[in-house]
């Protein structure tokens, strides 16, 4: 498993929009992930609160890297979020996230998005995804 | 009505996350609008595809605006997407949107992705979404 | 086509669940369905209206057979309902649903269900599905 | 917060629908929830499993008793429900509930629906909703 686990994590190196909004993979485990982000001023939306786009993509980063962790390509199916609270521009957010069930094609997860802010944490958004898997392999040369 | 459309219209001039991603409002009504943007290389996920939190981000943007367009400042509740296809890199992203229902303190809508390439149209996703209408104005001196 | 629309409905007939709550069939093609029921005091919440899981059984109910019109056995994995208004007690239900898209292995499908009343129908209830193809024939002597 | 709970104990016991499907409270919290069920064969779907929309309404139920336990008339928006595995007839169901986060308006909820038998628990569904809250008293004479 720890072989898979380092093919996603390599290649969410290259992931050119989770780099421009500054997403950082913390942890990756066979069923859990941890991710962070700081929030910017270029993220706001045009009530110049951060976007609910940008909260979004934070989670949806890291359902793609932990949907991919076991060299068996996942797409996207269906995302819910739920919005909670809107972060105070400036903080840190962070993403966990969990695996919830997986069949050989198919896997569901839940995705929870804190605001971090002088150590105190404060629930933003929960979302619960769906992936259908591909069965093709990310790298070819591991089994 | 009018009035109140050109309110929103004139806020998402200054929506930083949207203008980052050139998103743009083609068309406003009471009950529908329609928005696009061009896919671009920076935008890619790790597996060289339009990466799903912009997609979102698109619909997302014309979310907040058809949402906002009756001067009753509305936050998000829930957005729940599902992705059909991976758009094409490179090409066109339209959003077409319409409201579903609303009362006087909620909302839903739904909204079509669709990829364009050579004036064709192609279906990438859809979302449905609920709003809650906070019943502040965001223009204090229209009506 | 329609001799694998004809497999479904015949099934359909054995559906227990959907016949203890007066479900009725009314039209099925390659990509739409119209089901109906009429709603009685047994399908009450405790606040003496329509339960929220009698709307969505309908609702499932019209996923269960546009699902299954292709002689492939689907399995639901998501449904998101937005409910729109309270039905009134005594009222005819209808639901009308469609296919959004579909691939070898996933579909996805949009619901509408309405409350009929002196022949005026108001939206009740909007359903976003997804389902995935197990490749399993639900009529073995039918290519 | 004991007596305003009372308040949706007592007005669950008139829950026909809910009566129909025998579902038991067996637990309510400020924030926490545990109903059951026995699945029965007249809760079947046409592939002879138990139906979705009876899986649903058994969450839709502690929905509704949780997101009423505090005298404010609340009402259903949207419901998110993933399906992991489908239940063996004639098995238990329980629902387990939580709140994820309240506003004075609105509110969201995360439930966990389990199929036992020989007192092992698998993960059958997982719900996550919204609710609006109207503001109206379900009892007039308690604050």
């Amino acid at each position: 498993m720890k072989e898979k686990i380092e093919i996603v994590k390599k290649q969410f190196e290259n992931d050119k929009f989770a780099k421009s909004l500054g997403i950082f993979l913390d942890e990756l485990t066979e069923h859990t992930i941890r991710m962070h982000m700081q929030l910017r001023d270029d993220m706001f939306n045009w009530f110049d609160r951060p976007h609910g786009g940008v909260i979004y993509s934070l989670a949806d980063a890291a359902f793609s890297v932990l949907g991919n962790n076991n060299n068996n390509l996942a797409v996207a199916l269906d995302c819910s979020i739920t919005y909670h609270a809107s972060p105070d521009p400036g903080t840190i957010l962070i993403v966990e996230g969990e695996s919830l069930s997986s069949t050989r094609r198919t896997a569901s997860y839940l995705f929870k998005v804190y605001m971090e802010k002088k150590q105190l944490r404060t629930l933003v958004a929960t979302m619960k995804s769906v992936s259908y898997r591909t069965g093709k392999k990310i790298d070819q040369d591991i089994e």
